[in-house]
């Protein structure tokens, strides 16, 4: 099994001597309820590094008011399962008073980045995560960090976070892993029911047909995002579309999309809030 | 004469080499045209490090509106001349684009701390100074930063974002050093005309009427702090009393003043804004 750390002091300890062993330390935070997203993110550390840590912590500062932190799927003994056939030395689990001791006050603002696309529907969100990943970083003080671009958003908050103060760590893109019927591996997957889960997949078959617009010649992103949006709205169990739009790489809205670009996809279905992108082929 | 890097890249490169020998780095971070306050906390760093380094930067983000970021005196011949004498080994002095390229947005945003005392008279101060101390502890990765007591408010500051963001890194406050009349050394204090001088000299006079207040018994804070108003008032190029505030040492105001407290002022003087500070001792 992975060693587990509950403490920051601990987990420091055991690092400390490894940095002095001259060994390098990949970091994969995550939120636990691990699947296969979170797996491939863990075996490129395992691949790129001495020694890999995982930590599972389920952030409240990045849920808003009447999210669902409350109901967000918790198991660290299934997680410490995966973990230990990936080959993990260290799962990072402390609890919410080691993480906010009483009396914090500090955050990190990532300013307009943070505002559009998810930043838009859940305000705060993204400076609740940049803080607790910088939080993250000067505790682990890896040499490379693995973020999936299933949370494209967060991944270039991240990278610009890390750019803007400095941080000394290799931020590692992994792209999304689909399950066979197209829908991103998600621990939020959970909470479709049977007959929701149809829905769900024409978030992966709007970005198909998409493809195939821009295949056939379509470059008018308004044109695109309409029809995505009205295919999505069209299935039985599907709430509401958050959003759909396509950006550069930055997260820059296009008119005229090109190979690169970035088709970006929120919708509400049954009690679950999906999130999902594709990378323009055409 | 100390090694001068204004790269990044060369000063990790560097800082990297030491620390890979085992070596303990010490980090002054200032903005320059050093005085005595500086060379106590260099002085202490040199005791307590085996590698020495001082960072050079007039940071912009926090100087508001209005304020004398242009005119902030500047001498980096006079600078390292002085780092020399005091065993410095490293002098960072980055120029502005190189800690603040085009298109950076992340601040570290420090609350309600920041926005009392100088917070109250210089909106957004204290994000500007967490934000490059942060950036610059990511840069050095220093395992001692020396901070004077002087700027009491920003020390505690550094002190909450550190223990918050969980930044590796010892704090070691510095008492503040004094000229012989008892003004504290600033780097603002050029700004005085000789006539003024005697004015920015009440500063510390009101420290010591108030210290004779408590020891005679007075343990009113609202008291102590007209009489000190009303002293410091009293001279012929005092512009304003920004404040006169006691507080805890954790800078929550006081009714009645302990040994212990603080006693916190900003006052204006011809052309100078002066902050100073007082630990009670009676």
């Amino acid at each position: 099994m992975p060693l587990l750390f509950k403490k920051v002091k601990e987990l420091r300890n055991f690092l400390k001597s490894k940095r002095c062993e001259g060994k390098e330390v990949g970091f994969v935070p995550t939120m636990g309820y691990l699947h296969e997203g979170h797996a491939e993110l863990i075996k490129l550390a395992r691949m790129q590094n001495d020694v890999v840590v995982v930590s599972i912590f389920v952030n409240p500062t990045q849920f808003g008011e009447g999210e669902d932190y409350d109901r967000y799927p918790r198991d660290l003994e299934r997680d410490l399962e995966l973990c230990e056939r990936l080959g993990v030395d260290v799962v990072f689990a402390p609890d919410e008073k080691e993480m906010y001791p009483a009396g914090y006050r500090t955050r990190v603002c990532v300013g307009e980045l943070g505002k559009v696309l998810e930043g838009a529907f859940r305000p705060g969100h993204f400076d609740g995560v940049a803080t607790v990943v910088v939080k993250l970083f000067n505790i682990v003080q890896p040499d490379r960090a693995y973020f999936g671009e299933k949370d494209y958003q967060q991944l270039k908050i991240i990278q610009q976070v890390v750019q803007d103060l400095n941080v000394p760590v290799e931020i590692v893109p992994v792209p999304v892993v689909r399950e066979k019927d197209g829908l991103a591996y998600s621990s939020r997957n959970v909470y479709l029911k049977p007959e929701e889960r149809e829905s769900a997949r024409a978030i992966y078959r709007s970005f198909l047909l998409a493809e195939k617009m821009i295949k056939a010649g379509e470059r008018d992103a308004e044109r695109i995002k309409q029809a995505m949006k009205a295919f999505i709205e069209r299935h039985p169990h599907v709430k509401a579309v958050d959003y759909v739009e396509i950006t550069d790489e930055n997260l820059k809205p296009k008119k005229r999309v090109e190979k690169g670009d970035r088709i970006l996809v929120a919708v509400r279905v049954g009690n679950a809030r999906l999130i999902d992108n594709w990378k323009v082929e055409a």
